[in-house]
């Protein structure tokens, strides 16, 4: 058997670590006689592995104690309903930055529900390559929230800093780069992540959500997509997605053993170091932004010959490093490394981007 | 390593070849480096996986073309309200029978969209034991469609019949009756299951849908909660739940290797017969539910002295039979014996109870 490096944007690479311990565990979940995915939500079993999750993610984040975690299903693209259903009524109305192709589809399903103004737009010459300035962001003083995507998996685009709402809480997609770095959560109203990228396998969402701003859902809101529901039930309302919960929690111990975030910032902070400058240091690779905002996440890059692309993908998949066709909307090539890809993962694909153009540059 | 018999109504038992099988290719599938659960929903392996186990659902259940089968997330509780969403607004009217605690939850969901009538209610004396006579049922004209629930997972009742609703679009939730036997699918306008009894791990929702009654959601309708979103991008609108499809899919191979359906259900109808005959055999235990309807699925059954029942818990625990606790609401004991419990764990239930009868008789 022969692990590759998986570039992949999401579902993306998990731990082996933590795959290892799932395939020891998949019939027998430590002398129960079970499988995970065989276990009773309601079951002390389960609910030893379910409470252990929640508490070293909150450990892991330093989640202060009014916030609720839930672990729900549906992708970020469910929480681009929830979000306005639960929050938007109180004003009618929300300010939303466009910093790339997710930022647009919140934007797009928020309208829906409410009055949304466009606070902030890096759409450029058909692309996204720019955060907004700090100091440009007028924030509506009616706005019920103010929602950002931190970082933009498709253009690779990452924030620098956290934006200031004063009171108008703020809400943040950071399905691909929560638990990339250590965060201040106080300064967010809602975090929601998808955890196909940096927290499990796919079909698990993690919401964080401030006390308050939960129970103010639209009459018409489905029970099961109000904060309320799930908030009330300890994510138990129906049946979770728990064998995705129970990975979630291999992977927070795993996080915990690298240092937390602290350490895996300075991994990942490398990592993209030096993937970013093999590519500007080279004339034949490109990537497209601004310096102050690029992802240490999502690395899309071009070659100098499109034509090239498809030989450079051929080739790379053929030494084991895979899935790094970028999004058919910016095209290139794009490498996603989080939290589970390895420095040496990082350093083979630097080692044969340099000897792709020794041998076609 | 001691697998135990599970009998838990959901989360439930999956089949040891199914869990040995995901084991083995946890780390590598197939030789593609990766695990399933890392694979890019969009790349040529995991499509491979979708596809197949689409098509062995559809030949295991023999589903016309003129339906969608549809791999979801958010359990059978989401589809109480997307039945409404979707279907209820061509009249503003929907029929609904009241057999049990699932079939309660989602008339109440159903009410906060539209006008719903109870066509039959079997609750009596504080329970429901009991099935509507076929005869008894009347369809209102102008109802949108009429929802049912063939098999009520606490309660232990199981539809005899197929209600006849003429051009009235049949809806039925079947989370714990799905793939237990073989069914006229064309009877039906939407069949929807929660994964997790039936299917596989809990997190993935199968929904079959008409074709024409796809299309029709209310303007406030999630985006996520449209049918048309799914049906028009082959599940694939956003991230799907892919670990679960992956299992739900060698679950599939699994039932067409015991014979398909028509091999299940000569499987499943012994084990039910089993089971009942010894109760019904013995002053000891009962089971309350009318004969007709008693579900193959789930069997609910009394101690004659409700005094014993936490001995009789722990002793079965102890003997390797777990997970017979029944639900809070009926109390009691309930031994869930959906398609992956082999014979020998009913066998072993039966000599248990025999056992404990001997010897608190």
């Amino acid at each position: 058997m022969a692990r590759v490096y998986n570039f992949s944007a999401g579902p993306a690479a998990l731990p082996e670590a933590v795959l290892k311990q799932a395939q020891e565990e998949m019939l027998d979940w430590r002398g129960s006689g079970m499988s995970v995915m065989e276990m009773s939500h309601r079951g002390k079993e389960f609910m030893s592995i379910a409470q252990q999750a929640e508490a070293d993610l909150r450990e892991l984040m330093a989640i202060p104690d009014n916030y609720k975690v839930l672990f729900l299903q549906g992708g970020a693209t469910s929480q681009f309903a929830m979000v306005p259903l639960n929050l938007i009524g109180r004003t009618g109305k929300a300010d939303y930055m466009n910093t790339g192709s997710w930022s647009k589809k919140a934007i797009a399903e928020a309208r829906r529900y409410g009055d949304v103004k466009v606070i902030a737009d890096t759409y450029v010459d058909d692309s996204f390559t720019s955060e907004p300035a700090a100091g440009s962001l007028a924030i509506s003083a009616d706005a019920a929230y103010v929602h950002y995507t931190p970082n933009e998996t498709i253009e690779g685009v990452e924030f620098s800093y956290i934006p200031e709402t004063g009171d108008v809480p703020l809400v943040a997609d950071m399905s691909s780069t929560i638990l990339s770095r250590p965060l201040a959560v106080s300064r967010f109203g809602i975090i929601y992540a998808g955890a196909q990228k940096n927290i499990g396998p796919a079909g698990l969402t993690i919401t964080i959500v401030r006390e308050d701003l939960i129970g103010n859902a639209m009459d018409h809101a489905p029970t099961m997509f109000k904060y309320e529901t799930h908030a009330g039930a300890d994510s138990m309302y129906n049946t979770p997605p728990t064998y995705g919960w129970y990975l979630a929690g291999l992977v927070f111990q795993w996080l915990k053993a690298q240092g937390g975030l602290a350490g895996m910032a300075a991994i990942n902070e490398r990592k993209a170091k030096a993937l970013y400058g093999a590519i500007d240091d080279s004339g034949f690779y490109n990537n497209p932004v601004d310096r102050n905002c690029r992802s240490w996440m999502n690395v899309p890059f071009t070659l100098a010959d499109p034509d090239l692309d498809a030989r450079f993908l051929s080739e790379a998949a053929e030494a084991g490093l895979k899935t790094l066709k970028g999004h058919r909307s910016v095209g290139g090539m794009r490498a996603s490394i989080y939290n589970a890809m390895p420095e040496d993962g990082v350093k083979a694909l630097i080692d044969f981007m340099a000897e792709f153009e020794r041998n076609n540059g």
